[in-house]
């Protein structure tokens, strides 16, 4: 049995780790940790969980997360950094589900995340923790990156044509649309029932800071710079996150083809047949990405429709498959739920 | 391994079948059944279900359902008073999700559902398939009358009340709010999006369909006839029963104690503690119902809340959970799933 | 023209306000505070509104609220108290949309809010604005208690029939579901939209604010202390109420008869035929009260249904419905416009 | 007071041109047609209306719509084509808010159409009712093709760049986002509530119907054939479509001041500050189209983001303001209604 600690699991990436962790046969929930809710019962704050999990909330400053093997950090930017490098110097793995270790370039990440880095050592050691490109690497890491959520659905998405070369790279366009629960479980205006209910918008038109995330990713996929129009909106659901890509072809490709040999062997990614449209709630509360390749009106532009559930593949479920893989686990242990649908 | 058929599998109760008996460890699905629909693959209807369960709809009239241990029947209502005698004759068992076997007074049942019954004697033998009720009888039965949805979330809360005789059965009130998923997947303009959503209405308050089948539910608990009156709502969410009843009091009682104690060894009972308000959320896409007890300002009339997911303790769930007790499983395998929460 | 000033106008009464009053033909809004938000466009706030209204935020220290004929308070409760005798001492008329002046035993009105009161003067020569009950009072009233949402969707709908006594009064229930505006525009977790959307709960069962308000304004039209049992709940709509009540009958009418006379000058009360049930939809945005009355089964017990715009009837039409009394005019100017549906 | 009439009225469309006409100061309601529904009170089919308009649907061919002075179609597509000639023909104004007369070019009409088209000769004659783009023409019209949904709020995006001729025109991108009374009101499974909400998706990506009214609209305001890649999405609101529009910038220009300038007389056109981002909800069951243009990461690609309510601005509003153009009437009559928020 994995012995797992969670630190910050009040959030909606916190009660979803609870949901899979709890259920998955080879892990025993250790400890939880969050600073304001410290002596609560898991199940008080999270009724859905009643009866079967029965932590509560410990101190950060005294729970004993180094008696785990392996740490999930389901913080905001800017913990994890501050608290991983002690539970990794003793020799604890960490998967961090915050951006805190996702931009190699830590220039670039002070800037978007507005703050110091404070522990750009670990940067270098953490391991990116995209199973379907770095599955690798993630076995044998000490410390994974989580990607986050829109980063998550554009990668998938672009990596056949970036990685075949047969798109122009340098005007790649990424409109994705999120459900609310990827803003977090914050007390903001915004994010209220009244307010996102019933309304469509976009936001960080300007940038957001999924931005650099994907870039380095495709730049990586493509091996040169690409230039990315990247448009996030919130859309009325509370889980879900549809990405449309648009990519220029270069040159001529059997495009479904690439992409159906690309995923044949990934359990958590489906390309669908040609002229489907994916929907959200096809993968509601799974750990799979459903995929589509369009060509309309046979012109000269792709169109990619990707689908994953933001806090499943997009967060927890992703950190578990990670988890899977440094453990010697088949990658489909506890995240084998079929959907919930309708 | 057991051998399960399923007939009308289009609805939101056969596809929530599919996604409970898909995953449960005992069953094999051998057959699934539509007229509409033979030919088409089911992960083609359900893209949710895409690589987990291959089965194509066949014809009824051709499948060979009488090879199954278990036939669901998650047809209209009238369906299976039609073919289910065949299959029972064979020695299949059968539960049946709709409500031709649930009144054991024909005449009602005619009155109620406008048709002539087509196998009373069936009737007779039919066990009402709620296990916090019926279990004895249900583990030996050939044939179960799956309750309905409303009927499970009210008969549950009133329980322990009408069985220690504590309140006035003359007038009771059953106020109920049900999710658009309990309408069926019928293309009907009243459950469009357009029509449904930011909306909240009641209906048939002259008089529903589950009246019946609850005060027949309620008069056996009390030991006499209950007077009841019930007012279904419609209220935007896919999934959720709320029950809101109203009892006098007739007798002083520790009425948080009479449902702790009724409730003790049930395991999809969870009795919440004094002054909560269980959330439709806390059960959704689980074969739990949460249940609480309030007396407000210390007056003569008890509150009882109490909610389920009417897919699945409130029809699905609630179907496999019988299937378990009369092929000797724990009732809770294949249904330990945790809510999804948010 | 009648010179208009809003105190507090960042909350969803006070936007409601904003659309209504800037229609009015004969008002001219003049000025509008906010401690927070003082200097800020209202069409910042509200892009909705721009174009249309070019004011700005004022901090209410500094507005000349003095040079109003009328001024309404959309602030939380316990802010009225303070500032309206200011005004009102000038010669100033007020319309408090907040709960300050609706219950008149002060000692209840102090432990339902927590709070001291700090006008108990006032709440003496307060009127309760219910044009429908008080509209002779209103007339020339200095100060309006606008009624709660709750209240006036329940007190409408038991009305005519405590007023001809023909109901059990001690043991009157009231069921009633409100959309989330109800619960104002606040940044508190349980009203977010991934908590609130495809979710059903009751609150306040053992006791809700709107209880002494809704049991004082039977208790008047009953001429006699009323039994109220009352259960709130969100449901998830961003505008509206249901209230489902529940009277045993004491003496037999004609009850529907009873509804059509009592309203059958109402302007803003819209008695239904026989069977119907009113959508909340039907009321969208708009002033009225659609109202059904139903004896279900024949029984002892009558079923009404009643639905208002919680923001409108329950809230900012109301008071401008009662400004439009206070000055003479035509109840229905600036009033009639349509329910928005879908 | 001019006289109109509805032919077939019991669409989305259709009661919302009875909502804006009925509280029209210029508009008497003449007639109003549904073969369906001929004999039912409109007020029954849509309980918003009680009390406000009296009409009774009649049947189309007893209806004596040639008194009318203007006959709204309100009709699916390939009706109007067949019934308005006689009525044309007869002196009558005719505004059709189907696609029959849309598409000049008879031949694309039928390849995308599936039908026959059956009255070539006022295709010709009909004027495109756009009005920020025809208002001349629209003035002296006798039938007018009133735009659809998509189309409209994408051209107002793309116009001031395309008329500027600053933009990369062989490789425009629209991603439109539609709510889902878009979809009409008819009794499909694909948009009950159980389907459509909480859910996300792209359709018709190989090819929407309102692809070829796009690209008719943008290549006359370029001058030349746009390349168009559109792409329709369901989003789960009731009312609001966003189009989120990509454009290569090929020469510089000041493009905030393209679209100030371009809409500064438009009172239906609100061009928002730098930085924006319109929300669907700004426009709820107004007539206002708000858009806002961003150059993100200061790139080569223009971001437009352009908001209506589908219903209104998308359909009857536009329609309505066409008929004020044609009438000679202040376009602003009847429209001046505010948004509805939250």
């Amino acid at each position: 049995m994995i012995k797992v600690g969670i630190v910050g699991g009040t959030g909606y990436t916190g009660v979803e780790l609870l949901r899979l962790l709890a259920q998955h046969p080879q892990v025993t929930l250790t400890a939880i940790t969050s600073r304001g809710e410290a002596g609560t019962a898991v199940s008080d704050m999270f009724p859905s969980l009643r009866g079967r999990i029965d932590l509560q909330f410990e101190d950060p400053a005294t729970a004993n997360l180094k008696e785990c093997d392996v740490v999930f950090f389901a913080t905001p930017n800017g913990i994890a950094m501050q608290q991983a490098p002690a539970l990794l110097e003793a020799g604890v793995r960490v998967i961090d589900l915050a951006a805190d270790f996702r931009i190699s370039n830590i220039a670039e990440w002070e800037k978007w995340y507005g703050m110091q880095h404070g522990s750009a050592a670990w940067v270098e050691k953490a391991v990116y923790g995209l199973p379907e490109i770095n599955r690798e690497k993630i076995r044998n890491a000490q410390l994974i990156a989580n990607p986050g959520c829109y980063p998550t659905a554009v990668q998938l998405g672009f990596l056949p044509l970036l990685e075949a070369g047969v798109v122009d790279i340098a005007h790649l366009v990424a409109d994705a649309k999120s459900g609310v629960s990827g803003a977090g479980r914050k007390a903001e205006t915004h994010i209220l029932f009244s307010e996102a209910s019933d309304n469509f918008k976009a936001y960080g038109v300007s940038g957001h800071r999924h931005l650099p995330e994907i870039r380095q990713g495709l730049s990586l996929m493509a091996g040169g710079c690409v230039g990315l129009t990247f448009v996030p909106h919130l859309t009325p659901l509370i889980r879900g996150i549809h990405a449309t890509l648009y990519a220029r072809i270069t040159e001529e490709a059997d495009f479904q083809g690439l992409f159906d040999a690309r995923y044949a062997q990934e359990s958590f990614v489906d390309v669908l047949p040609p002229k489907s449209h994916p929907e959200t709630r096809s993968v509601r509360s799974s750990n799979m990405c459903r995929i589509a390749v369009h060509r309309p009106q046979g012109g000269d532009t792709l169109v990619v429709l990707s689908v994953i559930d933001n806090l499943v593949k997009g967060a927890a479920g992703q950190a578990v498959q990670n988890m899977n893989i440094m453990f010697g686990l088949d990658e489909k242990v506890g995240l084998w739920q079929l959907p919930v649908l309708p």
